[in-house]
């Protein structure tokens, strides 16, 4: 890539990628996985996809999700939506919400283990199914038929999320995720510097464009 | 205004203000304090300030400050500042943090019987103080001293904030905003719209500008 010919502010080359953390059944970082590729592109960065188990992050960090509180359920399940609606993208509210998402989880690593394109392929594809058609990726059946529509082998799949080298490649990202001080999803870390929500795209392109902002105090 | 010579969406004249709850504690409050004004005004929109004690909000949503847990403290402390530099303002984490707020934001009510524009312009104080200078609201001497360069009368603040009449204003204010949904601050609500948090301000702002956003399903 072109971009690497040019030394970043700190000297390295090339630009670290941005690290990317989601949740298949996160709808703010199904929204994120629209835009987190044109946004790296734009400042000559390429994208590190992380898929990780939200519970995990979040009973590490002592937390719950936010439809866990009935007042800030009926915030967010509109906020989820709307903000979709926002980016200009399709959002569906699926039925069953929020959903295990292990399965998929492990089939984007095995994939990634092969070719990182594929995997993130998968990803996007896992997300806008859950998202705008309300596919169910805890249903093994339904995870095989949109393995198959997605161009893999759906038994391989199957094998893939049932092989214990796969739910460890998991569980070791989920710990990586935890010790990098991820909390919940989408998560960006850019040149070190934690970024969590998908409400974060504009400080995270002006991090990219011009670095860290400057203070007034 | 001239605006209210135009009917909005719903046909009503003239168009309903900004609903804005905030506390004196909460460093996104902060922020959005210092943009709200202009986002409505941009939009012939004015707005109608809500001292609130968010600790009371948090209590009838089961929620606690995301500074209660520890690994999404160390992340808000960091990203307050950063928010704060991004949206080109001053900023300074006070040492004691959160502080509890009742005495200012009843100063607030009291001053919004007599004249809502020195009620926004305490409330500016106040969070200017805290959030720039240290200044712990929360301390008597000093929040009477703040009284005092803000060009209040300090004993009669003082008066104010020991008064049933105002205790009594600002619990029914922390009972209606609860009644309206609110769980967190800032907390926006427009024509209806509930939108929470200052990285809500684009989306506030196109509705503002444009209304509902189009759905794309």
């Amino acid at each position: 890539m072109l971009e690497t010919a040019f030394p970043d502010r700190a000297g390295a080359l090339p630009r670290a990628p941005i690290q990317f953390y989601f949740d298949f059944s996160s709808p703010y970082s199904y929204i994120a996985s629209e835009w987190v590729e044109a946004v790296a592109a734009r400042h000559g960065r390429r994208v590190q996809w992380h898929a990780i188990l939200l519970g995990a992050a979040f009973q590490a960090a002592e937390l719950k999700p936010p439809v866990a509180y009935p007042i800030k359920r009926e915030y967010v399940l509109r906020d989820f939506e709307r903000s979709a609606r926002f980016a200009g993208l399709p959002y569906r509210q699926p039925d069953e919400f929020p959903i295990p998402t292990q399965n998929a989880a492990r089939v984007f690593w095995w994939l990634q283990a092969q070719d990182p394109a594929r995997a993130v392929a998968w990803a996007r594809a896992g997300l806008r199914a859950y998202f705008t058609r309300g596919v169910p990726l805890n249903d093994a059946a339904q995870l095989k038929q949109l393995a198959l529509e997605s161009g893999l082998d759906a038994e391989a799949a199957e094998a893939a999320w049932n092989d214990p080298q796969w739910k460890a490649r998991l569980k070791a990202a989920n710990d990586a995720a935890i010790a990098a001080g991820v909390f919940g999803a989408p998560f960006f870390i850019v040149d070190g510097e934690p970024f969590w929500g998908n409400d974060r795209q504009q400080q995270i392109e002006r991090w990219l464009g011009s670095g860290p902002f400057k203070g007034m105090v």
